[in-house]
């Protein structure tokens, strides 16, 4: 069955009747279940995420970015997040049966959609992006939604879709294809900081580790404890057991013992399956002969 | 979503053209979906596997058993492997929201209609079992098709539906309801048999190991290789990590590695799940943090 996970932020984490009006127009599409959604009042910001068949997936992320329009001035936005847009961004994300080219292809839809109806002009990022440049979420809200006012006349910050020039409440949108984000936290059993630091810049890629892994070390006051908290942004090509194992071998190099890990969020079966074939040296082993993969499969068929 | 697999053992493992029948008459159930079967021509006998809602397995098996009775006569019958009937066994397993005192009661269920429709006598075994002797198969199938004829009659061998008397050419049937039973394999990187056999009898329940876990030493001659193979018959209680690390342990005391494993047939995934949140270190792990677990969740609540 093909399932798209969606996982759009808006630039209100405070009025609270303000996410449920924009969750419920979500939900209100057929075939789409909201999974989660959170606020943030120090960042004045809301995550959704929600899945379903791409069609409906498109179709809700479209009426939550209506009724963000509707519902949200950025004009009277504070907050400590970065943001261009009162729907900041809207990744879609492959999660089963589906491939990143499908899930551009929905970003690119819905982008064109956004700013011909709702007149908001659209960046694409990351497997989405029509250039190297806006590969990177960070260049694309450089400088925000109040420098991006002006900017945005310059060709090299022309939107993908729609005029160059702002919404006037709700600015722009940056909609995207990524991977699944997979947020792993490792703890160490030591108080010392520089230790949680020194593992998570072996671990990540950007300063040497493994590429598709974001790392930082960190301190939980509340035990006492450190870790190293990463985001895993493509479990296939660097799977969970991997980060871990290299954490495990520099945190012995250190005589500090792992005392615990979390999964935040939500994992995919298949990256969990993964680590089990690792550890249990399952050879061959697939998908096909974990028995509820097999029984959907069964059942799916007749439906298809 | 409340799923029932069930298993059973048909004493034909030469005549395709039989086995077919009997798959077709179970498959022809709306709601059951066969996810395996095969037959060993030497054992002369087959396995069936499929799965689907109690009412609609209940339904399946008796249709299997009285496609059996009809194209099977045990008078005929040899292979290696102890049978009293034409069907011989008719395991039910809880694999999702269901008790095992469901399982034991669609066992009743199924045995009592057996009896009064096709007049084989039944005995129930393991958790259906009637008294502590018949928990055991092999107390049930002793002189097997050939010496119960005569003793059935015998009070300790009478069944628990229908008269004491085998059926001339079916015989009797055994069903049950018994937990999951994952078949995994560890493969040790020596030759010396005597290993792979002191190792099962470390790990195995019946010689001081670990209750719930079968185990025997073998050769696998292409290879030039031994294996510890295992049948883990209660694997939420005694985990496939659990039998994995413990042989572990046992051939690092040999000095012999482990060379890969293997689960032969279906794994549910909470036993991979289980196993991945165990080498992980995840505190805290529940299977609503995995995705498609939450999905499933989600699209089944609006049906029921």
């Amino acid at each position: 069955m093909k399932i798209v996970e969606c996982v759009p932020n808006f630039s209100e984490g405070r009025r609270e009747e303000v996410v449920r009006a924009i969750v419920s127009a979500i939900a209100g599409v057929q075939g789409v279940e909201i999974l989660d959604y959170s606020m943030d009042p120090d960042h004045n910001r809301s995550v959704v995420t929600f899945a379903g068949g791409p069609d409906a997936v498109r179709e809700a992320a479209y009426r939550g970015i209506a009724k963000a329009t509707e519902l949200i001035d950025l004009n009277q936005h504070r907050g400590q997040h970065p943001r261009i847009g009162a729907t900041d961004v809207v990744p879609f994300v492959p999660v089963e049966d589906v491939s990143m080219d499908e899930c551009v292809q929905l970003a690119r839809e819905l982008g064109q959609r956004v700013a011909a109806e709702l007149k908001i002009p659209v960046y694409l990022y990351e497997y989405a992006a029509t250039c190297p440049e806006r590969k990177n979420l960070a260049n694309i809200r450089r400088g925000e939604f109040e420098a991006l006012k002006g900017e945005i006349s310059r060709p090299d910050r022309h939107p993908d879709f729609g005029e160059p020039r702002l919404h006037p409440t709700a600015g722009a949108i940056a909609i995207g294809a990524r991977g699944f984000l997979v947020a792993f936290n490792v703890n160490l059993g030591t108080n010392d900081l520089s230790i949680a630091k020194r593992i998570a810049r072996t671990v990540r890629g950007s300063t040497g580790g493994l590429v598709n892994v974001k790392a930082l070390g960190m301190r939980l006051e509340a035990k006492g404890i450190v870790q190293v908290s990463m985001n895993l942004v493509d479990f296939r090509r660097t799977p969970i057991h991997v980060a871990f194992n290299l954490i495990k071998s520099e945190a012995d190099r250190y005589g500090v013992p792992i005392v615990g890990s979390e999964i935040v969020g939500l994992v995919p079966q298949d990256a969990l399956f993964e680590a089990a074939a690792h550890y249990l040296r399952l050879n061959d082993f697939t998908r096909q002969q974990v028995l509820e993969v097999r029984l959907r499969q069964a059942s799916g068929a007749g439906g298809r």
